[in-house]
């Protein structure tokens, strides 16, 4: 069914997601801080909301996808935030990676105002949006659930895998995911620094290894852009990158886990962003230890 | 052509590889430190050689898959080794995983006999030998690649990679590729104790990673002995694991490159080892991680 759906959140991937639901007849309501960056959706046909309130008194359905919990919290809380002015029963489906207990938290406070929160965040870089081949996690109330696995595919997911009704799940395997993506990104650059310290020739090296061992397209894009040192233009600031180190290490001592790789990471990426280059891509984490 | 290959090691990994060039129809000479590894061999057909010596006087192509550089130089040096002892224009495939400097020490003591030395360390589990799934690396003079190639086919080998003249290439080669199995096997491990700490279905999880991001026979095999923590009986030992990051990192210092993952797994894999559990698979990386 084709419905009247809010969009907030129009940065490097919240952009191409939110075309495909343009691109799958529903009508949109955006709004972003920076407004300018509202222009691509106004341009098909999207109506751009001057103020959150504004987009949610429009809408009962509203999609999320900003960079951080604090962002994401800012949307949700205050006199103009989504919790005052979204009707009751109205669903926002936050596709952020945050931390699990900040879920847990908008959630609880969506339920206090009538209304549902959905956990559904999301793998996939701008490329795989515009290509319809996005992956998304979600968890929470089984009836959202339902409802919102034909729209998640309207925004261009190819599988919506389905975490249950514990509202923490989709953001804990999110997390672990971008982990597991940090850490190969580590190994491929360690490896890469280390052939071309021994005089070897790494762009075979790793033709041979993304043949065999490693033969998935993550290891082939991030590779090449290793081999290339090409960090810029980025697809996934360092920034972020380390803002989702941090998560997953406040998830760990959450828990009680050591994680002595993912504070390996987290150090890498504080080095890079530190120096002033948290907007470069963050497969440039291993050249923290090139010159060492 | 069929000819008369001698073979010296026969480890979980040397036995199928061993196999093999007798059901490609060569005829073998087999020698092992332990002499009832031989049986299987036998039983096949090959003939028990009693001495390094009396195998290196039967043939003019030696094979050697033993577990470390030490192990490997005994094997050549001293009065009953295969330097003394093979005749002229022989030719060493040396298969086993070491340091660069090592295969270009041997290298250069083979010349001096009037001998070729070829480094050929091997990608493969035991049961990719068997199923003729292996990848061998190889580097060394080209007269001897061009004919060790159809030979490495016949051992099981499914690809041969050619990385040129420098006798130290392969080598390092093949550490970097252990170095990053590793480095996967540390990330999985650690995704999977922060999700089950977390009150996540880790198989779940797993699943969609193993279809998605990391859809690789490694990460499928791997994420399954670490979910199910069956880390016996080893395919590969924690003790081998340990001595391949040694000589990682010893590569590193060689050409003064720091590798903080390798440093890691290093400690990881020590920290297993010295509580006695050498013989375990290395895929138990992380479990040392586990309840810190």
């Amino acid at each position: 069914m084709k419905q009247n759906i809010g969009f907030i959140g129009l940065g490097n991937l919240g952009t191409p997601i939110a075309l495909n639901l343009i691109e799958s007849g529903h009508t949109l309501y955006v709004y972003n801080r920076t407004s300018s960056k509202t222009k691509p959706l106004s341009e098909k046909g999207a109506n751009v909301c001057e103020s959150i309130a504004g987009l949610a008194k429009q809408c009962t359905t509203v999609f999320t996808m900003v960079s951080d919990d604090a962002a994401l919290k800012s949307i949700c809380e205050g006199e103009g935030g989504l919790l005052k002015n979204l009707e009751k029963d109205s669903v926002h489906i936050s596709m952020s990676t945050i931390l699990p207990e900040t879920a847990a938290y908008l959630s609880s406070l969506h339920i206090q105002h009538g209304q549902y929160y959905l956990a559904s965040p999301v793998f996939g870089r701008p490329e795989a949006a515009t290509a319809k081949k996005l992956n998304y996690v979600i968890s929470g109330e089984e009836s959202i659930r339902r409802q919102a696995e034909p729209l998640l595919k309207d925004t261009g997911g190819l599988n919506v895998w389905d975490f249950g009704d514990s509202i923490v799940a989709a953001n804990t395997v999110k997390l672990c995911g971008n982990f597991l993506i940090a850490s190969a990104l580590e190994a491929i650059g360690e490896s890469i620094n280390l052939a071309n310290k021994s005089g070897i020739d790494a762009d075979q090296m790793w033709n041979i290894f993304s043949q065999t061992l490693f033969n998935t397209p993550l290891y082939h894009n991030y590779s090449k852009i290793i081999l290339e040192q090409k960090f810029e233009p980025a697809a996934f600031y360092m920034k972020l990158g380390l803002k989702d180190m941090n998560l997953v290490l406040q998830q760990a001592v959450t828990v009680n886990q050591s994680m002595p790789l993912a504070k390996l990471l987290q150090n890498n990426m504080k080095s890079i962003a530190d120096s002033g280059r948290g907007n470069i891509d963050w497969s440039a984490v291993s050249t923290a230890d090139k010159n060492k």
